[in-house]
């Protein structure tokens, strides 16, 4: 609208994650009009992540190191072996403080509709990190979506062999939720899921 | 809370409008994890628009020139002059295709409590851009709110001395909205300003 580098930075801007042609347009002549400094430490920002951030050798979580400091830590549990689709659900539980185990993050879930089998996520290098003993459980955090409880049950058979206890994080009604608006699925895993009181 | 780089990039994008700390992580981890190349393009283009883009010399709206497309064009109409807040509504305004004038953006509106008076939003320089002739009606524009209506009554009075039309833009119930949802203030200014069908 206003200049060729105008439009450029607006369609730049809408590769951002729902953020719409409108949002962009809001997004550029904020930062143009109001905040040029922080504009030029954005793409510093970007610049520096884009060139330094990448893949933990070990648990393929993000980091800017070799291995990433969760795996370096000694103060957390090696026997424990929390597995995740993605980094962001790292950072949630994480988040949740509820977990003082290791990390393994597949990259994804399977999906052979899409040609993601076990290999695109890595799985016979999970079998092999699990098969020096060390860990002697694995959670199974991957998404309650379809695909994450399939990739969760292909996990069990892949290491069948292996002494492992194996569990997943437990489904039902998230807390804070009113029941009328839980959905009819969720309800009845959480019914089928009841845990004793007395 | 992967690396330093990673918060200084979620730091970093929650400069944008409405984008809080949640929005700020996914957006970082889509970055790095799907779309790098798209974070290197919107650094360089945040670099350039930074870098290039200024107020127009004339009416104040933004380009990369030292006057805008809009103020150097032939097609549109000298007589006719726009004021608007910023260049967001010069935007909105070119984006609706109904109007062929030129544009004044005066960067604000009259704000005494903030300290923001006729000579921080330039009126002295428009009342002098109008003194010249050429114009001969100027559409107020200012948004629909209680500082946007005392700017344009401000305007009508500091112009009072030329031989100008003065014009706002209507206020009334806006298209496709249902009158029951329609607050009451801007109801009673439609029923005021009604306007004669036969």
């Amino acid at each position: 609208m206003f200049s060729d580098r105008f439009d450029q930075l607006v369609q730049a801007l809408r590769i951002l994650p729902s953020v719409g042609p409108k949002s962009a347009q809001r997004m550029a002549l904020h930062l143009i009009m109001k905040n040029k400094e922080g504009a030029i430490g954005l793409a510093h920002a970007l610049n520096e992540a884009t060139s330094y951030i990448h893949e933990c050798g070990i648990c393929h979580s993000l980091t800017e190191n070799e291995v990433c400091d969760i795996c370096c830590s000694t103060e957390r549990d090696d026997q424990l072996l929390c597995v995740v689709e993605s980094p962001a659900d790292v950072m949630a539980i994480e988040q949740s403080g509820s977990f003082k185990g290791k990390y393994h993050v597949l990259g994804g879930h399977l999906s052979p509709l899409d040609g993601i089998g076990p290999e695109e996520i890595g799985i016979p290098y999970l079998v092999q990190r699990l098969s020096d003993g060390k860990v002697t459980e694995v959670i199974l955090a991957t998404n309650p979506t379809v695909e994450g409880q399939a990739t969760a049950h292909y996990l069990v058979e892949a290491t069948k062999h292996l002494s492992l206890q194996m569990t997943r994080i437990a489904q039902g009604v998230p807390q804070g939720g009113e029941l009328e608006y839980v959905d009819s699925h969720t309800l009845s895993q959480a019914v089928h899921n009841r845990m004793k009181m007395k």
